[in-house]
């Protein structure tokens, strides 16, 4: 029965003890509430798809190699979901009669086997939504809007949403030459900017027979050289109507327009959004529109769009960056004196609870000295000290952790007293 | 970039469209309240764990052919959880320094490879509470009671809990002459029953040369008759201070001692529990006392136990049962007459939103009739319609879906209408 060896989780991934959970799961409630004030309703899909279906064309292709992909013992080829898009794409397919637009949110965990690195792991919590059915800049704007109330809600006060359009961006390229079927060549190159810097990307262009001198000149455009340069273009009358929209939803200030995003992922074909946080300016989402994805799955020709919180790089940065506040906590503690009053104190837990405050109590029949430093150790901000002496009393002693001070609470009054605290 | 044949979700696995995961997501709602009244913390592990952990004797060797194993890219053996408890044995293992007792909850999917049939699915939720670091059995009847609120706060009348002790079943079958290392065999056996009868119980235990008559008629025995022949028995020692803390926790109603429960799994060493509910009597959860797993997995010698309440089956049941009540919905929709109105309209939209309101508002800029549609297709609840007549009065009109009835409400009086709703 015994073997000796130590085991840990997997490589990529870790065990989130209770008071980094808690923490996460204020977070995931947090965007969940918002999300839903939006009109964003749950779907829920499994952890596992076809892997023909992750890895498509269209889909996850450029990611093909991250994905876990595996057999089941049916022979199915099966891989874990990299992102709630490609699911989301196959849902709307299956189910034709959703009503249209179809808004959707789903919390959880996705898995990318990548190199880990810091804030980066291979199993990692995103918090997404989409709207699919209206290929209307208001459900771009709309999505966009839900995320930076979920920051603002957070804490968060120097963050901005990186915007561009994927469309622009053809629009531009063919101009210069590049033919159409080198174009997503060309944004995976662009992509990298972040990572390997503007010669990086120069160096790569070039590799690639790539105009980079006119190319890198575009990087640099501003949103006036776009409307002056491309005023007929489709993409910059999507990003106008995107930002007028952004104006009545009050959001228009977190914008910046920046025209070297491109978003890596295949499925894009409109505006691409980018969410930026902290002090460190780091990457913690992103999004935009993909019009084809839902027929590329055999469904109705379907216009979608949406953006992805990186929930478990939010909690990172909210972490280093001190946002979260002490969870002022009112957990009580019963402690009990001795063996022949514990039916009682379980009693009073049970009262402590009936008022719907969160309460433990001793389960293991140490000494009181021993209970009390557990309550200690263990952040309790309350201690119900049930004993023979306090009993005769029909009271317990309280003592607030925090202070110091004790009380003598009637057991009468037990339920009253921890409903008001 | 098109294919179009068609995906569906693995087998064995499902969508969960609005409806459904917000009834599923009520339900893990209320069960993680009520988990956090109790004392439990949330603690969340990686859904792929190292295969020979998982299937390692002492933890889910009897399930080895039900785990989703697959190797990594980087040739690491792992597998799919099978259930909270084995990661937990891991996570109190790595983590010496957690504060004992540790109570911890986890609610989240695992995934096992059998036979799906109704009610039963390869990915499916549970909803999990352990206490590690106490040989006491007030933490078992803790957790029990912890449950048996979870099932009556979700509107269970009838369920139950079968209890019964390992040791005390070990004790009785070495008293029959049955070996030691043989006794793992005979509970495999029994724990069939209500798969395939008591004949096909007695046919196996033939086959594999135990004495059937004798082990069958154990399984009939009442607690009193345990009481009367086994006196000496720890297993009933335990089964008395179990049932004596139950009584003080009030569940002791809901329990009903059955010597014939075993519960498959190899870790279990002392009480263990299955939960039963509905009118069909169906097992939704179960649990007990495993003393040995955490020093299995190379940790220090800490006793520890626990429930799992197997959330999609309580979920179905509830659904069959009709247990759902209407979620009485305030949901908004606000319509728009014309596109020159859509600026007023998305700050409509922003107000019902301050209020804490659930709001959508059109995406599309289809006719009014079809925006009404759609509402009603949809369940909104209110449709507040934003048009220039209206506006001209500083007012919108909403419509009580429900009702029909109409009113119109000051722009600047909306916030509150919301907030009262």
């Amino acid at each position: 029965m015994i073997f000796m060896e130590k085991f840990l989780p997997p490589k990529g991934t870790k065990d989130f003890l209770p008071a980094e959970a808690e923490r996460i799961q204020f977070v995931a409630d947090t965007i969940r509430r918002i999300y839903e004030k939006y009109g964003f309703l749950p779907l829920d899909t499994p952890a596992f798809e076809n892997f023909e279906l992750l890895s498509a064309k269209g889909a996850g292709e450029s990611v093909r190699n991250e994905i876990y992909n595996f057999k089941d013992k049916g022979g199915r080829e099966l891989g874990l979901r990299f992102d709630f898009t490609v699911p989301l794409g196959r849902v709307v397919a299956n189910n034709p009669n959703l009503p249209k637009p179809f808004k959707r949110y789903q919390i959880g965990k996705v898995w990318r086997y990548d190199n880990p690195q810091a804030l980066r792991y291979r199993e990692f919590l995103q918090a997404d939504i989409d709207t699919v059915g209206t290929a209307n800049m208001l459900a771009d704007a709309e999505c966009v809007a839900a995320v930076c109330e979920c920051l603002q809600t957070l804490g968060f006060k120097d963050f901005f949403i990186r915007v561009n359009n994927r469309k622009l961006l053809d629009e531009i390229f063919e101009g210069l030459g590049v033919e159409k079927n080198k174009i997503t060549d060309v944004f995976r190159i662009v992509d990298k900017l972040d990572k390997i810097g503007l010669d990086g990307v120069k160096a790569e262009l070039e590799k690639n027979n790539f105009e980079s001198k006119k190319i890198l000149e575009v990087l640099k455009f501003k949103f006036e050289d776009v409307e002056k340069k491309f005023e007929n273009s489709i993409g910059l009358k999507e990003l106008k109507e995107f930002f007028k929209f952004s104006k009545s939803l009050g959001i228009e200030k977190f914008l910046k327009f920046d025209i070297s995003l491109v978003r890596g992922l295949d499925y894009y074909t409109g505006p691409v959004f980018e969410v930026m946080i902290g002090s460190l300016k780091v990457s913690c989402g992103s999004g935009g529109r993909y019009d084809n994805l839902v027929r590329a799955f055999g469904g109705q020709d379907l216009p979608a769009t949406g953006i992805s919180i990186g929930l478990s790089r939010v909690v990172a940065v909210m972490e280093s960056e001190g946002l979260f506040k002490n969870f002022e906590s009112k957990k009580a503690f019963v402690a009990v004196v001795n063996d022949f009053v514990r039916g009682d104190a379980i009693k009073v837990c049970r009262k402590i609870r009936e008022a719907g405050n969160i309460c433990s109590m001793d389960l293991t029949g140490k000494s009181l000295g021993k209970q009390m430093e557990f309550a200690s150790a263990s952040g309790f901000a309350y201690v119900a000290i049930v004993g023979p002496e306090e009993l005769k009393k029909n009271s317990v002693k309280i003592r607030d952790m925090k202070s110091g001070a004790e009380k003598n609470v009637k057991l009468a009054d037990l339920e009253k007293y921890f409903s008001k605290l």
